[in-house]
């Protein structure tokens, strides 16, 4: 099933948060401490291209960029508001009165502190410009790295940025998603878009789904949630998303004022993300029940084609690691491969004499980049496997540092399902994050890589069931 | 209980594994591809301290060392044997007549992979001098940082070496603990000694659970074991050292030659693990069912008091965080712990007004090192609280950098167990990197936190029955 790209007005307005052509940072200043700078400096070092102006009645000019006093001097796409909670409906009828397309307010103070006066105030200030789309407030807004926005208070010497990728990532709490930024980035792990959306009070996780499901550039949607509010209109918009675009779903605590003195002795959160569950599964959303498995999944599901089966070849040039990989294939309820015996006989004339070509094609702690090769080309033609895991330990020194450049290329190809596993520290870091650069999934233990196919033979399965 | 410290003389044979005078390399080459290359290289970059001698009859000097025709020509402590198999019982014979003390056999191509022949010429030639210790063959012997002692034969540029600490880790594979001591070490986790026994003819991992018990320098210790080779003799021991020393035991899969093959689509290994972990148990050991896991509770284990009770208090400056650890601290059979009315005032003097202070403590995105250390010192205070759950977001421009050292200074005192979870990036991997140095365990993410505070909790509750 391809993506549709009918889009409505509503959500061909969402645009305006990723690729608008002028933004205004309203709330910008000169001091370093504050949020309205932090955002700017980000904005100009994320490399923004388009119009960036600085909007502050105080100030000539911020960070050398020239200042305008009120938003209503100019016409922009899209506004950031950081200014105290109290003036952010007076600024946001402003914004509309300017015709901004849309408004981010990262400022805090509303209804997540229980402040119902100024989220009413706020509320109506929206409602007479219905065409404004506006995200948050208490949010940290967007973070799109291929056009240059970035309005997250952060700073990029604290906080890191992913480098461009094909999940997008949308966050109800903003410490999370921005740490698991920091997180990613760290990894070298690819993101498209990644939202904060705060309180929701326009643009909701509902319409991102919907918006991100008709963007061409997010391959699978990650959403980190904590409530479920607008319950049964976002489960129906995720099962119809996910026959489309795989949803992975990371369901944390609950951290509204009220709820969160309701943590007790007794554990009754337990008792509801038992529901929150279900309810997940029912819409056909990939449940990850760690953060680490959040990007594991959408990896995988971004970056392999489907795949026709669960027979998984492990090719490896260390024993043990292999073994245990073997041992979470079967676990995980996928099958040893058995590749055709004149593809064995292919591998064993450039292979070790001692080399163990069985259900594993261990290559041994001997193993080139020219055994690599020859393994997983004929790995990829046989018909008797589904999907490769490939076990690349690189302090052998005989192991040339080409092997990685050869396992780009191969994946490059998209023929079956292909994901590594790589233990361990600095060298073997900066080798996984040439590849995952390159879009290939990588792990640092069996364990987990093993569940990722999992995860994809699972959604894979359900592809074809509502094909049929 | 405290350790014992009578050992026998076979016992402190052990001893020049880790504390030689002096190291010949039997083998030792002039060419950066040979193993005896690598090896010496590796114990001068070790700074190894005592007398380090090159044997190869055929060189004057391999790196800048005076080399010597064969090992019978000098007295030395430990020999590290890395030569071709078929003449390792020659070199072993020599070593014997030249009474050295211990040797370690790097060189592979024995019982490993079926060569009978060979291994049984080895085994004769060790029973000729039962004096000397020998570990391996088959293995990459010992790295003891403290002393200088590195023989593993992974360069340094490809495979990182850890820093001193209160682990020692001893492991059948030599790819997987070395892979793992190249993950600790981008870790910044301390390893005391780390033993790979490989075939294990003289040294087993029955010898090692003793010798390393009677260890001052060690508080706990790892296992990575493939077989139960040895079975009830391992089992009887690991249950009288873990009531000295808690043993941390991963159980890896079974690459035996034989057993590999045996690997199939009937995952025939998931039965025997049930009945290995079962062992494990009964010998009041800790068993991990993942990489990390392995050195997670051993981290904590090492480093934390034993607990007296299972209420965790969480300190955060990220609520979303905090519930989610909340969420685990339940899941794990621990609980949230009630602080004192009394002791929640002095903390509400010095935080600002939205704070919650709950059954969590949430110092909010505001919070600042005064802030952490007012909570943490009442915490450690409080009778109401057995363990300190710290989490510290550390992007948040307002929180200073020394907090990590306020945090350092207050877990030294060691009156309750305390660790830290701190997601995420770069700069905070940097932060916790100094604590780990200090022996702050920290986390990335609520979910292992909660768990090694479970595996403190257990191990605590059997120290304590054991006692009575």
């Amino acid at each position: 099933m391809e993506k549709i790209e009918i889009m409505s007005d509503k959500m061909k307005g969402l645009d305006y948060f990723f690729y608008p052509k002028s933004v205004a940072v309203i709330g910008a200043s000169e001091e370093e401490n504050k949020i309205g700078h932090v955002i700017l400096k980000n904005m100009i070092k994320a490399g923004f291209k388009g119009k960036l102006i600085p909007v502050n009645p105080h100030e000539k000019k911020i960070l050398g960029l020239k200042c305008i006093k009120s938003v209503k001097e100019i016409k922009v796409d899209l506004a950031v508001i950081a200014v105290p909670a109290k003036i952010v409906p007076k600024i946001i009828t402003e914004c509309g009165q300017a015709k901004v397309k849309a408004a981010i307010i990262v400022s805090a103070g509303f209804n997540e502190i229980g402040n119902v006066k100024i989220t009413k105030e706020l509320f109506q200030a929206m409602q007479e410009f219905p065409e404004m789309r506006v995200l948050g407030p208490n949010c940290l807004g967007v973070l799109h790295v291929k056009k240059g926005i970035d309005t997250l208070f952060l700073p990029r010497e604290r906080l890191g940025r992913t480098p461009d990728g094909r999940i997008s990532f949308a966050s109800q709490s903003g410490a999370i998603g921005s740490t698991l930024i920091d997180w990613a980035s760290m990894k070298s792990y690819g993101i498209n878009k990644f939202i904060s959306f705060g309180n929701a009070l326009d643009v909701t996780v509902t319409d991102l789904l919907e918006y991100l499901n008709k963007d061409k550039e997010t391959k699978v949607i990650c959403l980190y949630m904590e409530g479920l509010e607008e319950g049964r209109k976002f489960l129906e918009k995720a099962k119809k998303v996910s026959k489309q675009t795989p949803i992975v779903v990371l369901k944390g605590g609950v951290t509204t004022q009220g709820k969160k003195a309701a943590v007790s002795h007794t554990g009754s959160i337990a008792g509801e993300a038992r529901v929150v569950k279900a309810a997940f599964k029912q819409a056909n959303m990939i449940e990850a029940t760690s953060f680490e498995k959040l990007f594991n999944y959408a990896r995988v599901l971004s970056n392999e084609p489907l795949t026709k089966g669960k027979r998984v070849q492990i090719i490896t040039d260390g024993g043990g690691y292999a073994v245990l990989a073997a041992d979470f294939t079967i676990k995980n309820g996928l099958e040893l491969a058995k590749m055709n015996e004149k593809n064995l006989r292919k591998i064993r004339q450039v292979v070790p004499p001692h080399a163990e070509l069985g259900s594993i094609i261990d290559l041994t702690g001997d193993a080139t980049t020219k055994m690599y090769k020859t393994a997983i080309e004929t790995a990829l033609k046989d018909k008797n496997i589904d999907m490769i895991l490939l076990i690349v330990l690189f302090p052998p020194p005989l192991l040339e540092k080409e092997v990685v450049y050869e396992i780009i290329k191969l994946h490059k190809k998209q023929v079956k399902p292909m994901i590594v596993v790589s233990a361990s520290g600095k060298y073997t870091e900066k080798q996984k994050a040439i590849m995952e650069k390159e879009f290939v999934p990588t792990f640092t233990f069996p364990k987990s890589a093993a569940e990722s196919l999992k995860a994809l033979y699972d959604y894979s399965l359900f592809r074809k069931k509502i094909k049929r």
